[in-house]
């Protein structure tokens, strides 16, 4: 048996709180070798340099342009984790992207698996229930309700849901004068809890008659991001042009 | 070894829904005997020609204060499980009992043993945590949004945190444009779930850096009322005088 | 627009406690016509004779074979949810098939749609998580200890793990004398939680380093499987050939 | 209104683990001061000289009991955070404490209130249930199954089952080749699930015909023992003599 080379990985932001447990991350495997860790003030040709294959972007929304079409000329694969990345930055992306139809990069909003995986199940699950209602619970250091993430899970819900042709669930509630059913995103009932000793959890809740079907996602720790960002590095490269999302890497069959 | 005499028990409005599961938890004893079943229509005096000892009644809050009037008359102990007694009603009664210092009347809103402990359980605990939110789940039918048990456990949590000089939790919500965060009731807030596929369920979270407390109550089906009404004509005899709530016959020391 | 005929349906053990529920379920739809009801002593010819497009069979393992073979000899579509059906018998109702390839034949071991969506999302989800565990609970008048769809769930994770080339997930447990880590199946940890007041449950736990993902299915009654019987019915005709599952008729895309 | 004076606080231990976390708390309230951080190695005699007034012992097995005689001998009130305290230890403390009937020592096993208390509710609860189970959770890394406050809540449960004359849950199980029951504890079944990405956790479920109580504890990190500690601190002067555990200091009527 041949052995198969370890591939070359080089992260932007390698100080950050993000970028540096992605080092340790890349360390701590066999397949990849961390080659170079770049940061404000050094030298992006440094990831050129080092011959590195697969560059991660964690740094800024003010430079990450800079950083992919750098990675794009160099002929780098690229993992952004970076937010901020709009609509028309992505058709930049893909038009830097046509003359290097073997280049992948993978723009990636949310790392978490458990959390992709929560709102793909509850998307697919709400077209077979009668009802569907969110939960999101927080620290109570959260200023935003309801989170951005039971946002997007509410919107999923309600596309799935309208493609079954399925309005919203029944509910007979007359009275309710202080707003306890909670914020109603696109039809979906979304509730938000803050309490001290939470970090970041969802429960998706679906219910017919005699059943009930309950999707809750625990995230404790960033650590929790790293297995989704080894996963896009190893998969980039295998998929040419631009991929939006970690779902499109998970295989789902 | 003396055998010990069962109770003898009469059920007024023994036809109705409440009625009819009574009648059948009594029967299904060994230590009650359910002597007299007494409906709309029905001579009141049967129950004391059957030499009833305990009365049941589950009737209506228009006939609820003659039938308590005749049991003290005939001494004849009371276990009143029908709603719309209230403050003046339960002055009355006490005024009815003076004269008969060896008879109990107990007047309970709610025979739900795991309801009244997760309350009690709740407001105990609610003093050792920064954080409490209730999140009520229901049946679509549910006309009002909170539910009347999720309102009382609110005010009783409220009750034990200001006792203890405890505030609001911590909740650095400054964006909340379509009221995810849900009711406030007395500083508490409550969240309303309503679904297909639920019943009646109640769960209270407490927090506090570093932990999570959860009291979760589901109730399935009227035939959870029985224990607590068994309970209650099982300790009405030995508690003279009016009590008001099932927590007060419960054990917990 | 022209109005769609409703298709027609019969219902083969149209007395006993599924067969009641299925003809309920189906007369209480407008897009289904209930044309006929069999049961033990009616003549299976009155399918027939009604013009039946779909039957649908709840009777017993000794008579399903006959039934089957009869649908198929009169053109008829079957949705077949009773049990017992070896893999001897679905390749002998291959062979039936065979000149008829218009027909289509749709065997099913579990209606609930919630439970075979959990189990496909376990089985999805089992590869990207260091953990997986499933605690089951039911009512305490079970007899057999883990439940069939856990033991199923199980095996579907298991194999989900191999092909992605995982093994157990990690434990140090060294002492463990009265067996409290519960049953292995597969390399699968399965628990089994018996209890009143439950009826049929079950939770997948998944977990890695700093995030969980719970997906809990609760069963309360009978009433849960009608969605799942009236999809099948609603796609055995467009589905020619023998189908195994109600899973290949969801749309989980 | 007259200043009340800050209690003075010392800890043994100051730079262990928990020791660390317990100087920490003391120095963020108002009420207490840090007036002394002894360890291994430091004068014992410091605790005296900075006058203080309750010690906080986080130290070691062996050296414990000649740390609370020292403390006894100069009238300082003491919090006991250290294992291996026996019962003959604890004898041989009220022996000490005779002759100074103002002096308080507490020992305390578990700090967290939040366990303390689930502890307590499960027992209070489980003479008015069915059934009564125990699902505890813990990171994969623990070697004991089940965990101590599992083993001890079965305990507590089934002296308050016996004490209420019941006997174990109902359980038709007659088949369970591979113990998917788990361990079963007093009477009490108790099962115990290994998952990366969990902390420790623990989950009593007690059940009645109709209806299901869940108390549920949550426990991320050693911060959480640190409100029971204050507890503790602020609490031993006015508890002469010895107390063991925290549930005596908590106001649970």
């Amino acid at each position: 048996m041949t052995a198969v080379e370890p591939v070359r990985v080089g992260v932007l932001g390698a100080r950050g709180r993000m970028g540096t447990e992605v080092c340790r991350a890349v360390e701590g495997t066999e397949d990849l070798d961390l080659v170079a860790m770049v940061d404000e003030g050094d030298w992006l040709f440094s990831l050129a340099d080092a011959d590195t294959q697969v560059a991660v972007d964690f740094t800024h929304p003010s430079t990450v342009a800079d950083n992919i079409r750098f990675c794009i000329d160099q002929n780098i694969h690229c993992v952004v984790g970076t937010s901020g990345i709009d609509s028309a930055l992505l058709d930049t992306i893909r038009g830097w992207l046509e003359p290097k139809p073997e280049l992948g990069v993978m723009v990636v909003p949310n790392f978490g698996i458990g959390a992709v995986l929560s709102m793909r199940f509850a998307a697919q699950a709400a077209r077979y229930f009668e009802s569907v209602e969110i939960v999101e619970l927080h620290h109570p250091n959260k200023a935003d309700a309801p989170s951005g993430t039971a946002y997007r899970t509410a919107q999923m819900i309600a596309e799935a849901r309208a493609d079954a042709g399925l309005g919203p669930g029944p509910d007979a509630t007359t009275h309710d004068p202080d707003h306890a059913r909670g914020a109603v995103v696109d039809g979906v009932h979304v509730h938000a809890v803050r309490m001290a000793g939470l970090v970041a959890h969802q429960q998706v809740m679906l219910g017919t008659a005699g059943e009930t079907l309950v999707i809750r996602h625990d995230s404790l720790d960033r650590a929790s991001f790293m297995p989704g960002v080894l996963l896009a590095v190893r998969s980039v490269a295998s998929r040419p042009g631009l991929t939006v999302g970690l779902e499109s890497v998970l295989d789902l069959d």
